[in-house]
């Protein structure tokens, strides 16, 4: 049993070594790769995955699992096996699984059909033509509804795409956790729209140099304990989080001289991403369990440092004077007060990545809920923008001009990643429910806030979250967190009192 | 016969993607990677190595190499193939048969030994303690006979390790250019130090910032004719080139603001190598001869921008008032003859990499000279130091104080890098004979160097030089380009007529 388990920790160990390299491969064409190395550099991704998923497909790895009583009934393994070793079995099974389920031809098919996709849903959207993507999404529906028929379902075909980036949970979970926050999303909005008190964003309306935004979120990074020694910060069109090895963590932002907020709050949530890679515990580094629980815990991390903390008026009472070193002229009118107000202001909006944290869990409310029906085959990809347009005008009361602002803004369905949007809505109610229970653990962290003391969010997040890395499912890691299961009473009783402040009512 | 050809095509096209992607990893930990990401990226490396090294002895490899009737005799393949088969295959089979000649226990040894040895000889060098690195050198000394005894050879112990660096080389070939070298250089330098004009190095001696460095390497490299959609510059502790694919190197320099000459010639220096890898011909990009035909022939490259473009009269005469409009008050009361004297002032030192363009080749040739005698067992490692005193007075005309600046001075030799030293000369060498054939074709270049206009040099360089890439061994090249085999007169020559002049006699 020590052989097996041992072997398996090899075969593991040379899989995250080549998914760390892939990754090194990916941040450099993000950040400074020259233009013209394109091509070979898909060729070099195109390798190394290959190879990363004949290793994960490894016969070999199915046997060891099968001696050590991994089956689809338990897939935790023989129960004389200690805890950390069930947890690495656990996730194995469900990887290796997942990866001999599908097809070799399928996930060929699958790859070349959304590569395509990817350049014609470029040219769609900046045409605002959605017949020229329409029959592409077509073959990407009919290519996913065959890799879940492989996979295999109880309930619904959206199930094992969803379990895809939120494992071990169903699509009826998510329907009953979204049913129960739309209305009084949707009436916190109105709400909010009718309120007369106003923020006044005029304060934003200036140029913010570059090099003194970097400076800032620096200073901003340090506070929140991110560790230089183990990772970057740099630039990129479109800001990430990468694992390059247990130690090395790159984030990347971008910045818009004449809109403050996009690199610093793109920075916080980034490094909330970083903090939870970066804190791993010390025997989980190097393997599988190495990982985030979910991508909805991995999203809770950065939006609770960038909405819970980097939003709040705690943080800005800390925070502000020292933003006012950067900027003295800029902001020399300007109280902390007036800048929170306005870092919050709430607006329905078309575009998902510029909402705000009210209005934003309706756009993945739409996503989720048509994304569905297409799966399903409830709803056909020629009727998706009329339907798309219906839904923003019930969710959001405004409805697009043209589908590049509607059903063609986001790049995920051209990727084939369904299953993909509700993580970022339930990682906004995990981390409202992580917030609740560590305000309640530390009394004085608002107090520590306003002294512009980000530690003690660090080492509670390090110690109740990060360190347990994959070692419990999304589900019981929330259970042992907070004493009870997912429930968006915690995000909405947040959002009322936030907003209810500000804006009056 | 086709398909066998085409079957080691995409056996060699995967092996270059992941060169490639292993450069990268070696790249980034040298310019951007956070230091506690080291150790992981140590095993990154080892893996991909150990992978390389896999598909490069694959005995699919041998069969099909056979099939296509390359041999130990002609090693060229089948009489019938296109003559770029024909060098692919001979290529291929060199380095399969190097390869699998070395069993992989020694492969292991060696790699353990010198990541070890390279540890001490930084605290040797550190201490100056010889005593400390000498049982790692041994060992070293006793693996690298194995692996000479392994690759077989007929004349010299020497000479499969000279082949590693300079294939197709003999030792015997280098002992003869290096005696006819030797003498006529030591001259030299004899008669610069005797001589009473001396060149006024004060110039140098000021404050130029890094930032203003920088625009003017990017001003150099831009008339070099460096294409940063291909490439780029950044900084590193040590510079070098690397190659991360086909369209994409990566040259690295270091800025001393007091000393203004090493970044510039550092830079001029790398992208002398970075033009060499841009150049393969399309048909050769992504395969094994999509490669310099040798080391040597690869410092040709480095070497003759550096110092037969970079280091000449006319260079400055053309960039000099450039130069001046970066550092006005600095280089105010300087003419471009006074800057071009004190970039090559010569002066017998002890340490290799700080040496100018005629000293430089005596510190070669007293490592090639001991590194033999260390193989070939006739001179102890016990008794290296005192060896290399004695060399050291004999060929410079001074002794070091101490093992740091003598024996201990080089990295190579802890690395196992036996053979390597040569080509540095070699390098040069190749550079006049090439350079003297270039001016003879081009008889305009003064001309077009005075005015600042580098594009002939790169063009020449381009079409006879670097569009071949490994297509003929060095020899061949060098005599197909300059219509005569290597000969050290063209070197001497250059360096009378050039030093002559400066020094006045």
């Amino acid at each position: 049993m020590e052989k097996a388990l041992k072997q398996l920790k090899e075969m593991d160990k040379e899989i995250v070594l080549l998914a760390h390299t892939g990754a090194l491969l990916g941040w450099d064409q993000e950040t400074y790769m020259p233009v013209k190395a394109l091509q070979e550099r898909s060729e070099q991704i195109a390798l190394l995955q290959g190879m990363i998923h004949s290793k994960m497909t490894d016969p070999r790895c199915g046997e060891l699992l099968n001696n050590l009583g991994a089956t689809a009934a338990t897939a935790m393994g023989n129960a004389g096996l200690a805890e950390l070793d069930r947890a690495f079995i656990r996730e194995l099974f469900r990887r290796y699984n997942r990866a001999v389920k599908i097809p070799q031809s399928l996930v060929v098919e699958m790859a070349k059909t959304t590569s395509i996709a990817q350049g014609v849903w470029i040219n769609a959207r900046k045409d605002s033509d959605f017949k020229l993507f329409q029959p592409h999404l077509e073959k990407i529906i009919t290519l996913l509804k065959q890799v879940a028929d492989c996979l295999g379902y109880k309930d619904s075909v959206y199930d094992p795409l969803l379990d895809e980036y939120e494992p071990w949970m169903t699509t009826k979970e998510v329907e009953q956790v979204f049913s129960s926050l739309k209305e009084p999303l949707v009436r916190l909005v109105q709400q909010i729209v009718a309120s007369k008190q106003k923020p006044d964003e005029t304060v934003l309306a200036a140029v913010f140099p570059e090099h003194k935004q970097l400076e800032f979120n620096l200073l901003v990074l340090k506070a929140m304990n991110f560790e230089f020694e183990r990772g970057r910060l740099d630039v990129s069109a479109h800001p990430f989080t990468t694992t390059l090895g247990a130690d090395d963590i790159r984030l990347t932002t971008r910045y818009n001289e004449r809109f403050f907020p996009t690199a610093l709050f793109g920075t916080i949530h980034e490094c909330g991403h970083g903090l939870y890679e970066l804190g791993f515990g010390q025997e989980l580094k190097g393997t599988l369990l190495g990982n985030a629980a979910s991508l909805g815990i991995h999203e809770s991390q950065s939006r609770l440092w960038e909405n819970m903390v980097g939003r709040s008026l705690a943080f800005w009472k800390g925070f502000f004077p020292q933003l006012k070193q950067f900027f003295p002229d800029t902001l020399k009118n300007v109280e902390y007060e007036q800048f929170y107000r306005a870092i919050n202001a709430v607006k329905p909006s078309l575009v998902r990545v510029e909402a705000d944290e009210v209005t934003y869990n309706l756009h993945i409310i739409l996503r989720f809920e048509l994304e569905k029906k297409l799966i399903s085959g409830e709803l056909k990809v020629q009727d998706l923008p009329q339907a798309w347009d219906q839904e923003s005008k019930n969710l959001l009361g405004i409805e697009p001009d043209n589908h590049a602002q509607g059903c063609l803004q986001d790049i995920h369905w051209s990727m084939g990643a369904f299953g993909y949007f509700p993580t970022y809505t339930l990682g906004n109610l995990y981390a409202a429910q992580f917030f609740e229970t560590l305000c309640k653990e530390q009394p004085e962290l608002e107090q520590e806030l306003e002294q512009g003391n980000l530690k003690p969010v660090r080492t509670w997040l390090l110690e109740n979250i990060h360190s347990h890395g994959a070692v419990y499912p999304a589900g019981e890691l929330c259970r042992r967190v907070t004493g009870e299961k997912l429930n968006p009473r915690f995000f909405i009783e947040y959002l009322q009192k936030k907003f209810g402040t500000l804006y009056d009512f």
